[in-house]
């Protein structure tokens, strides 16, 4: 017979901590099912809940506990001896920062000097408890083991947002696995193209300084982007890299050349003369580099211009609401959005796509993800790293054991 | 007789958008009520529920919407015709960026071209309608006029996390009003020690390097500071700037003096020579700064010792465990936390702290408040901004019009 | 009779510490000769120079010893006993973490244990030397006192780089004085003003967000802001505040309304259905604001469009290349410019600027400022910082006692 | 016969470019001579020198220009005809943002409206000339070819600190090529170890949260890391990816784990109760790594504690100054450091080496390096980049082929 738990939520319509509750259990894939529910019709009204957990699953016990609820036909917590000083039994209560009680001899007790990562002492003569390190623990102490016998009573602002206490709940951070991510990212391409979506790559020019631009040149040819949008910038560099070797001047060491600051300049005057772009490569002049890759494959390219551009090169949009509308004719169909190390760019495509398309946002600068964020692309996926690591990496993953391949169209 | 609307929510237990509809109404104060609640036992089951709106609340409607409810009893959109080509009736729709239907002549029709920021013009002919940037509309258009008639499919996800579409969500960001958050924090000081309970400053040699530390000074003065905690280095360069005018060797002016990387390490000599900090204000060495007021204050004040210090100065706790026991015991009663540009010691005191404690965190940094809420801290608030125009406003906003006041203990 | 002091400098005549030496002495203010000075042809030719300096000016002499000078008749070291354990004579030789010899008995002995911001502890007997913590030096030690008798070898890169061993010396950073940074752009503004010259304000929205608009504005009514650069986002969240009263949907307090994503667009609106931002103006609807005394001022604005505007407003200039057309006549014997929280149109700008003009970026991002000046406009001073608590604070600084004043033009 | 050309410096002892002038020839590895040398012995004393270029060296000669130099036996600027409009005759002289004049006819004429990436169109029959953008040269303007006749007049202070106009001159940024910059670092330690020097790495807990334990597992396995320091998190959350799959509660693929933010305290706890890190892999409880590397291999270990430890696990030096020394004897012999993501460990490992050790600080947060430098590190190469990908590319760089290595001892 399967083991079952139960979970008792208090409180007003307004304030109770089931909706975390069952929103924390979604997320554990927790079989559960909810025996009562009885909500006000005002918010101030009384509500309560009980919830039923299927199975001795830990984790959701103590996710309820942490939401708030109160594991009916409650035991006593259960007490482990210390064995060593120093070290608490195994599976010890770990603390959170909020009020906490203890059932001991049937008694509710709180537990004093709260504070997080604790395990809680119990003194049962005393009916006292409180939290401790574990460096402090001495040998004979009685610690709270698992997590019968607990109430946590976490404030209720806390409560909504997060379901529980937790590290790590930042959605942007500079802290993640990024080669989990890449994963996730290369992942997520390769399920667009299967379901016949188009992948759109937005472009800032350090993919070009940071190195990169090989990189993105091997995606185009090997068939994953269709769309590409960039500013006057990034192609100015790119070609700047491939008629003199540099980006801003300097070379792929990111050494500055003397009088390099002169060669964007050169490359943009090269293809004015030329008249466009693609007559410098039709003349051999650009002969790889990520607007030779995309000429050559023919996709659309925007390049929309802004007020910091030399120039301009032949082909930049130059006016910005022409631009915008070129885009969003090219957007059509786009159901990945790779936004690389241009915030400007991101958000103005941001500002163009329904929130069904999957949008990944990879830059150095959290701020970058957070203002996109707050310019209501919230579905966005950030990325906090550096394009120049990054996108060898994704190209690798991407495009491992293939040759030049058709593109969704 | 008041207006009343209606909305319905259906879903499944697991994922109907109810909760974040409960939490918009609860943030902005609407007065509602839940007319049914029908939850499943399952998280899979299906659920449905009904919020009744008192008063023609508008907000509230949209929010509603935009949580994934559908108006009962709805009629058709309302629809405005455009006076002036490029410019839209007032009060029009200005949609999100998720799928939209609006109702025409009783049925139901599919937004085009779905984007952020725009209105919906109404072909009612053909029933078609589509978005418009507000530049595009022309003379005669007609374009949907507030929320009636309108529904929003937001995604699940979305839903969940900010219970609608909006903008400026984050919490952690650079654009945030600072004068207004400098206001609320001095509030928070003053209602805290209103209610007896004690303030800690937590700061960190920045708030010397920026100037700031007469500020701090004034503040200890005044009696806002009851407890101090920081590094030998905070009260490095504080000694620094009283005996040899520099903080890590610059001026006031940010200036670096000739030989000035020497200062703060003469400045710790001398202290050692003297045989505490205190000693060297005895003797009139000091006579103003932030250890100097601690000083004469009488507050409790850890210095905790850290690898990279020099010195180190008579008084700081080299060893880490013993710095938070002294921690620990000089944070009894403690009811605000004051974190001034300091990750290290801002993330040691959250650990000791029970989430009552309310928890201000300032750094120029995003990321360090980041850090601080992924350790566990996530009631900390907090304050992007610089300490050096930060302190000297603070200071302003609590010491207005007072002299030395006896502090809570 | 005044002390002179001689130090030697040798080397190739490419890599010879002399240069930074002079650049050193330069910025102290120092009284020197060049005694001798002989530079070979060829870059490997030796070179050898000696500098004479007047009065006993230790600052300077220490700076020739970091700059790689050594002492011509040089003396022994002088030496120091320790009367206390754990602290140092007073005026100790401070090290530096670079290869160092001290002179004892008339030989140079080589420091063992190099680190910097330690002292130098003579075994006479033995003929050593090391390095030791203040904290490890014992009573009865001897350690090294003044800068006689010690040469210090400072690796070719560095001595030209920064003449000297020094902190602080990166030109961005967040730990700058910044009370002290403001009093001096507020002085520069004066004086340029006083010389007739204009003062150009290149705003971002932050400028808003953060709540410093009302700041702005009082700079504009004072008088002191001569021309107005910025984009829509920066003239459309000015207007929403004024109607709506929010930026990006939030109040002053910082908190979202519910709904107020909408009200930026439907400033928008409001202005292209007047006509022009004037118009809105001269009806009242605008009564205070940035734009507002823009408009009242009558002083020349240039608002340039980028790809990620809505609406835009009347008056924005949309095509990129027309803007910085305008932009530049506008400059017109423009002094000072003062870039606030924008870092594409800080760049824009500092593209059609002289180096002549003295150029300020306010940006809470120290890569912002990096940025500028790698981009050519290396003379920008950057004041790290928030444009929240740095506008508040330079308006007070720069509108004391006046009233309404008239500008240069 | 080679040509040369000759470049004359005038100003004062104080002031003159000659020194920025050597130093960029320096960078360009030029051939020239110094055929003149005339300094002053005070500062304001006049100053003169003439250098000459041998072969035509056009980078050099721009130098030298922009250094402030006059071309001696100078002639007329060349001038090039538009032959399309918007296009500039290829080398035309891209212009810097500093007052310039042009020799036309054998008078030097000022150029009008100075701005940088510009060309100077020339009108002979008024003796005028002015900058314009090259969308803006007409078909027949005459522009300025190359750099003879034409005079920049450089401040100062610029000329001084960075030798010349330019672009990406900033030491730390975000917009260097990541992939070159980490081929260097692999390139310096396998020098270093070849040259008998021990490589140290200092690792932050970032290290794992980013997902890179593997790779500095793997550099620890190859036998390229002689010394490991860390702290108690660096260990902790090693620990706890392998005894539960997380970090700081987060699984690989960053997402959190519900009750995961107990594992770093359960890790802890594991090895206390065990007595030992060594004890957990003795016991084949720990398997894989970077302590289990670190133990295999024997290398020296110092973690060292700080105030935000939770624990700590047994063998962390808890007292900052006995971590001071331990680290300081670990680094005998230490030819390299390698700095990962952790700003506090960085700058005390900084503290302890002499500016001999090659130094590179790995940090996605560019204040970290620029704090770095600040406190006397300034010989610290810094690479601004993801730590997550970063590690696994350097760890391919210095694995490739080979299995387990006896290392420098």
């Amino acid at each position: 017979m399967t083991r079952t738990s139960e979970f008792e939520f208090r409180g007003t319509t307004g304030d109770i901590g089931l909706p975390a509750a069952i929103e924390a259990l979604r997320r554990l894939g927790a079989d559960w099912e909810l025996v009562e529910s009885r909500m006000g019709r005002r918010r101030d009204d009384p509500a309560e809940a009980v919830v039923r957990l299927h199975g001795a699953d830990a984790e959701a016990e103590l996710a309820m506990i942490e939401a708030g609820g109160r594991r009916l036909h409650d035991r006593d917590a259960r007490l482990g001896r210390v064995a060593r000083a120093g070290a608490c039994p195994r599976g010890f209560h770990s603390t959170t920062n909020h009020p906490t009680e203890v059932r001991i001899g049937g008694r509710w007790i709180r537990v004093a000097r709260q504070k997080m990562d604790t395990a809680i002492v119990v003194d049962a003569k005393h009916g006292a408890a409180e939290c401790r390190t574990i460096g402090d623990v001495r040998r004979g102490d009685l610690v709270v083991v698992g997590d019968e016998g607990v109430r946590i009573h976490a404030p209720a602002r806390e409560t909504r947002r997060n379901g529980h206490f937790s590290f790590m709940s930042s959605p942007v951070s500079t802290e993640k696995p990024t080669q989990a991510l890449i994963a996730r990212v290369a992942a997520d391409i390769r399920a667009a193209r299967a379901a016949g979506l188009k992948v759109c790559v937005v472009a800032g020019p350090a993919v070009v300084h940071t190195g990169a631009s090989a990189s993105l040149a091997s995606l185009i040819r090997a068939g994953v982007v269709d769309v590409l949008f960039g500013g006057n910038a990034l192609a100015a560099h790119d070609l700047e890299r491939q008629l003199f070797g540099t980006s801003l001047g300097s070379g792929l060491d990111g050494a500055p050349h003397a009088g390099g600051h002169r060669n964007h300049l050169y490359a943009i005057n090269e293809a004015r003369a030329a008249g466009s772009i693609a007559a410098l490569v039709k003349r051999g002049r650009v002969k790889a580099g990520i607007m030779y890759e995309a000429i050559r494959a023919g996709i659309p390219v925007v390049l929309a211009g802004s007020i910091r551009d030399d120039g301009p090169l032949p082909g930049v949009v130059t006016d910005a609401i022409e631009a915008q509308k070129k885009m969003r004719v090219a957007l059509e169909g786009v159901g990945v959005v790779l936004m690389l190390a241009t915030l400007l760019h991101s958000v103005a495509v941001g500002n163009l796509l329904g929130s069904h398309v999957h949008t990944v946002c990879v830059d150095i600068n959290p701020s970058s993800v957070t203002k996109l964020s707050d310019r209501g692309t919230a579905h966005a996926v950030g990325v906090v790293t550096d394009v120049g690591t990054f996108l060898p990496q994704l190209a690798a993953a991407l495009t491992a054991g293939r040759g030049r391949r058709p593109r969704a169209r």
